[in-house]
C-alpha cells in the first residue's frame, strides 16, 4: 500500500481550482504526482505547488489511468465531457460542477452528511454541492435535532467572485470608474454592479427561477436527506469581491430553545459562533476561513418558533475548495 | 378662505428635509410662506426653494402659531421635544421620525391606508412611517385581496443614506481608501463597509432586534391594519449610496394566482412592475423615482402558496420625503 496518491486538479487556472491546489498544500495532503489539468486555452500557464511552479495541462490529452483522484474544477460541461472517461480508467472523483446526478455522485458535506461516504464503491464519485449549500448544511447539521423544521427561508448575497475573475476585475473597474466621475461602461455585468445590488445571478427559467437557486434547493434536500423540505431562496449579486452573506430564517413547528441552539452552534465543527450582539462579516471574517461565521442568532419578533441566523463563509475556500478537500481527506484510506 | 397655507420644514438640512422642500417645489404644493427650521447647528444656512435661497431659522425659536402645518423630518428627539408645542398652537403636523405612538399619530401611507386620515381631527396629527414600512405598504396593499397571508418574510438591503450624509461620504471614502491601496480607517462605520455588508443597522437589544427592524414590524403591522401579522425582518446596510432594496417572501395559506397578482401589481398606485426576467435596482430605477419598483415576481420553489418578490425604492425619496408629501397633499383641502 502506497502512502500516496496521484491526484489531477481539472481547472486548475480558476479561482477554485487555485485555491484547492493551495488548500492541498497547507493540509499536506498526501500526493504522489500532482496533475494540473485545464481546458487548451488556459494550458500551457502554471500554478504554484510546493515552491515550484506547475506547468498546467491540456485535459483532452489526460491519461486518467495515472491517477487515484481526480478533482473536477471547472464547468459542468468540462465533467460531463471527462466524468465517464475518469471512471472508466477506475480514478475516483470529486465533482464541484453540480453536473452529475444524485444516483451516480451524492452531494456530501463532512460536517453534515459524511456517512453516505461509507456507502460507496471504487472508484468513488462524489458531488461537492455549490458553496451555498455547503454553507447551509454545515449550520442545519447541528440545528436539526432541535428544531421541528417546517420551512427555510434566505436570501443569499453572492460575492462577484463565484462568477470567476472577468467578475472580480469589473467590479473593481467600474468602482473605480464612479469614483473618478467617468462614464460607466458594463460589460462583465449588464448593468452597474458597483454601489448596486442585482436581484438575480443567471438567467431565470419560466418560473423565475436561477439555476443557482433550483441548484440550491435540490442539494440542500439531499445532503440534509429531507427530501420535501420547503425552501425560499434567492440569490442576489452584491458588490463584494469575495464571501458570501446569508440571511435565514428557520421555522419550527414548535418553540425553539434559544440556549440550546446557541450552544449546539458553539460546538459544532466548521462553524464559528459570534458573540451576540455583534455579527461577521465577508470581508472582515470569513474570507481566507475554513469555518462557516454564525451571528445574530435570534427568534422571531413575537415568534418563538422562528430562528434567524446570519451566515457568511468564503465562497471560493470554506463553499467549495476546502469542502472538496475534506471529501478527498475522508477517501484517502480507501485510495492509498 | 385662503388658497394657500404656511409650512414649517424642521429638519430642513438634512436628506430628508432637503428632499421634502424640493418634492413641495416640483409638485407645486400650495405654499403661502415656507419656513425652513433646524438645531441651533444647521441654522444658519440656507436650502433653495423656488429659485431662492431660504434661510433656516432655530427651532426653538420658532412660533408655531404661524403656520397651519408642520412637518418634522428631524430625529425622534426633536419630535418629542417640540410635537405638543406646535399641537398646542393649532398647527397639524407631519412627523417622519416614528417618536409619537400610533393613537396619537396613526401611521399612514396613502396607497395602503388613506382612509385613516378620514378620522382625524383638526390640528391634525399623522406618522409617516419608516422608508421600509412605506415600500412594503405600497406593495401589499394590491396584493391583500389575493392572498390568505399568514407570514412576511423579508431581508431589507438599506442604502448608508438612510444613516445621513456622513455614512455617504464614508462609504465613498472607504472605497477610494481601497482601491489606492491605501489603510482603512473606518469612522463613521465601525469597520470596512465598502465591498462588504453590514447585518445589522444600529444596536440590537438582549433579543437581538434592532430598533429599525421592530419599528418595521409595528408599523407595517398598524398600516395593514393587521396587528398580529407574522413578519420576519433582517436589516442589514449594503455598500449603496441611495436606494433600499428588499427580498420578499409572503406565505399565503392557498395557492396564490400568479396572473392576478402580476394584473393588480400592474394597476396598483405607486408601483412599477418590471417585466418578467428583468429586474429592478436601486442605482438603475428607483433613485429619483416617485414609485416603488418590483420584481422577479415568482412562486416559490414546489411552493404555490407562496410568493416572492424584489422591490427597490428610493429610500430618500419615496420612503419618506414624497409620502409626508402626499399625506399633505390629502390633507391640504381641510388644511386651506
Amino acid at each position: 500500500m502506497s502512502q500516496t496518491i496521484d491526484i489531477a486538479v481539472i481547472g486548475a487556472t480558476g479561482t477554485v481550482g487555485e485555491t484547492l491546489v493551495q488548500i492541498l498544500e497547507e493540509r499536506d495532503f498526501p500526493i504522489g504526482t500532482l496533475h494540473l489539468l485545464a481546458s487548451s486555452e488556459s494550458a500551457g500557464s502554471s500554478v504554484p505547488y510546493r515552491g515550484k511552479n506547475v506547468r498546467v495541462r491540456e485535459v483532452d490529452e489526460f491519461d486518467f489511468s495515472k491517477v487515484q483522484l481526480v478533482f473536477f474544477a471547472a464547468g459542468p460541461a468540462v465533467t460531463l465531457s471527462y466524468a465517464a472517461r475518469a471512471t472508466a480508467a477506475g480514478c475516483s472523483l470529486i465533482d464541484l460542477s453540480g453536473a452529475l446526478p444524485a444516483d451516480q455522485a451524492p452531494q456530501v458535506v463532512p460536517e453534515a452528511n459524511a456517512q453516505v461516504l461509507a456507502g460507496l464503491k471504487k472508484p468513488f464519485q462524489v458531488s461537492s454541492p455549490s458553496p451555498s449549500a455547503t454553507t447551509l448544511a454545515v449550520v442545519l447539521a447541528p440545528l436539526l435535532g432541535l428544531l421541528d423544521l417546517q420551512r427555510i427561508n434566505l436570501t443569499a448575497s453572492l460575492a462577484v467572485s463565484a462568477q470567476g475573475r472577468e467578475a472580480v476585475t469589473e467590479l473593481a473597474r467600474q468602482t473605480a470608474e464612479l469614483l473618478n466621475v467617468r462614464p460607466l461602461e458594463p460589460t462583465f455585468f449588464d448593468r452597474q454592479m458597483a454601489f448596486n445590488l442585482l436581484a438575480q445571478v443567471g438567467k431565470p427559467d419560466e418560473q423565475g427561477h436561477t439555476v443557482l437557486e433550483k441548484r440550491l434547493v435540490r442539494e440542500l434536500r439531499q445532503v440534509m436527506a429531507l427530501p420535501s423540505l420547503k425552501i425560499s431562496v434567492t440569490c442576489i449579486q452584491a458588490p463584494v469581491f469575495f464571501g458570501d452573506s446569508y440571511s435565514v430564517t428557520l421555522q419550527s413547528a414548535s418553540d425553539i430553545d434559544l440556549v440550546k441552539v446557541n450552544a449546539a452552534l458553539e460546538d459544532a465543527p466548521g462553524i464559528e459562533l459570534v458573540e451576540a450582539g455583534d455579527y461577521p462579516t465577508a470581508v472582515g471574517d470569513a474570507v481566507g476561513q475554513d469555518v462557516v461565521y454564525v451571528g445574530r442568532v435570534r427568534l422571531g419578533i413575537d415568534e418563538p418558533s422562528e430562528l434567524n441566523l446570519w451566515l457568511t463563509s468564503d465562497n471560493v475556500r470554506k463553499g467549495a475548495a476546502l469542502n472538496a478537500v475534506q471529501l478527498a481527506e475522508l477517501l484517502i484510506k480507501d485510495l492509498l
